[in-house]
């Protein structure tokens, strides 16, 4: 199922293939989101162009729309949005938590409202599962209770003591076509963080994800709870870490023994025209704080052809005005169609004429910068310089 | 520049192709409309794989976004907007009229300020033909003056006499790149009409385009003008019908004489879900009345595989309820990249939801619809159908 092709000498990274019900995946990979059954601006073709091996899709969203009743009758959600690769899908947990409307946790599992038309559902570990059999996913995550940040102790402890319950009940259900990961939580709390890892390996899942985490903790906190959770997961089997992040929160964690990751912040960065290059420039705008050089971002930094700094990358707003005369790619180390084909001239325009067209090619531009930083990554382990 | 390869026995139907910078056109063809440098939702290669072999540009709004400058700095609109294929522009007269705020017309061109920002603008003849240049598209046309509906006969006549003024002033101006179509104007008005084309004969245009039509007036009254005007204008010149129209018209044009089209109707109705497809059925729906079958039209039904009835396509609303589990393409009849990949449902549950794909993907499929009408047009021409 998951196969470690190569660890490296010099951090916890790894080097790996899973293999799932609708084909095999080089690790760490990361999955573009299509949380309404797109990836939104993309077509399936596009997501397939881009070399896109696997994606994600919410279980939350599609249980609203367009509802089980349809997903199960066009044969599952591959069928659906015409996607022939890999789908992991979340449990809804998370959603429920940042979403939904009215939100009530019982032993027994969720009740909430749909925040779109305040319409109620219950959801059990079991009944995210069924419905995650109807979508047809290939990775299928239990339903966990995701703790708010911050979180008291006592609100961490139940959050872990639930996931757990639900763990247990969710093991129960067979699906031969499915993986089922189970989901650590604990907050900030480093005992509870390993009582729930601990708790989680005896049940045997497929594959660990890291939950709860990128939802408001100092980055630095983030760090160090992958610093003593991962030793603890059993290595042999993939490490999620959900919801993650920055291109150097992805370096950070991928150094830190992690395989998975999926992220909201390519396609939505994209469509508020905020763009990733390629860049040797060590200056940050934005407001974001240097990240300290780790010895994996220099050389990535090195095998992209870019001198040594202390950043691989950096963003630009589409929409500034000192790309309006600016007839070069949006990046000249991109290999994207929009690189191909378009200026930061005629996106600028794009966005500032209101153009549909700008969101898809800025889209295009960085779910592309994405995948092609797990393929540089996924080359440096190869190559053992990560 | 223009070869007519075959005139049609039992209509004034012509077959023929159309020598531009950028290209050989066959005529009759309907060209995409690309607004604001970008055919709405599609990229320059989706334009060029759904076989569109012309598209249309405005130059009102590029002269006002992106602007002049950056258009000439970008080495014009082809460059701007990576498209390869021959480009005609408008000259800003009909949104002038349709669009501009505080419009006045004085013997020398039009002073009006734009819709987006209040700024003045002032055009002249010369000045539409020079933004043109800047823009490089492969057809230009005159600046005119579109009359309103209802016009009275004083404003029609003024309208008349000031776009043959302004196309005395327009012929001075050469481009050797770039063909120069005349419009004919006159509203409903018979004596105006020929007026009109026989003044902008007498300065041999390119091309004759028939302009303030589609405006408001009744659909018969534009088919009456059409059989009073062509006939009036040179036989071996290209005739474009300007703004239209639904595919009966197109149908009905082409039978009167018509080798040219534009409309925003295939794009503005996919982004309100509103899809073309081939169909046999004889229902009209939306309040639109059924057009009396001609010939030509029972002929294009038969030659599309469809029985001889009185419409030879139908539409269909998207987010219609009863799509929700209709997993068959948008038409089966049709072989574009949606109707391939995407069913109904799927369609459906974009618009419902939201995703900016839904739009797309109804464009590409009315886009596709137009084109293949007219390479079936064409078709039944060749075979002495039409």
């Amino acid at each position: 199922m998951f196969k470690i092709l190569k660890t490296s000498k010099k951090s916890r990274a790894r080097l790996g293939k899973l293999k799932t019900l609708h084909g095999v995946v080089p690790t760490p990979f990361f999955m573009p989101i299509a949380t309404k059954a797109s990836v939104k601006t993309l077509d399936s073709a596009d997501i397939l162009n881009l070399g896109a091996e696997i994606i994600l899709s919410n279980t939350y969203h599609l249980l609203l729309r367009p509802g089980m009743e349809i997903m199960k009758k066009a044969g599952g959600l591959h069928k659906f949005m015409n996607w022939g690769g890999p789908i992991l899908t979340d449990s809804g947990g998370y959603q429920i938590f940042s979403l939904a409307k009215q939100r009530k946790i019982t032993r027994d599992g969720a009740i909430f409202r749909s925040h779109i038309d305040g319409k109620q559902f219950t959801l059990t570990p079991e009944l995210a599962l069924e419905i995650q059999k109807n979508i047809g996913s290939d990775i299928a995550m239990i339903l966990d209770v995701c703790a708010p940040y911050p979180a008291t102790r006592k609100v961490a402890e139940e959050a872990a003591r639930l996931t757990t319950a639900w763990a247990v009940r969710s093991k129960k259900i067979k699906n031969k076509n499915q993986l089922m990961f189970g989901i650590v939580q604990g907050s900030v709390y480093k005992d509870l963080r390993l009582q729930s890892a601990r708790e989680l390996m005896n049940l045997n899942f497929d594959g660990y994800a890291i939950g709860g985490l990128a939802v408001g903790e100092p980055r630095k906190d983030m760090f160090k709870i992958l610093d003593y959770v991962i030793p603890e997961l059993p290595a042999e089997k993939p490490h999620y870490l959900m919801g993650v992040g920055q291109p150097e929160e992805i370096v950070e964690a991928v150094r830190r023994g992690i395989d998975m990751f999926d992220c909201v912040l390519p396609t939505r960065n994209a469509r508020h025209g905020l763009i990733y290059i390629w860049s040797p420039r060590l200056s940050l705008r934005g407001g974001r704080k240097p990240t300290k050089q780790s010895p994996e971002i220099a050389a990535l930094s090195r095998q992209g052809g870019i001198a040594r700094k202390d950043r691989f990358y950096d963003t630009l707003h589409i929409t500034n005005e000192k790309f309006k005369k600016d007839f070069s790619p949006l990046d000249k180390n991109c290999s994207c169609p929009t690189c191909k084909n378009y200026t930061r001239a005629y996106l600028r325009h794009l966005f500032i004429a209101g153009e549909p067209l700008g969101l898809r090619l800025a889209t295009i531009h960085n779910v592309h910068f994405y995948l092609e930083l797990m393929r540089k990554i996924r080359k440096a382990i190869r190559a053992g310089k990560f």
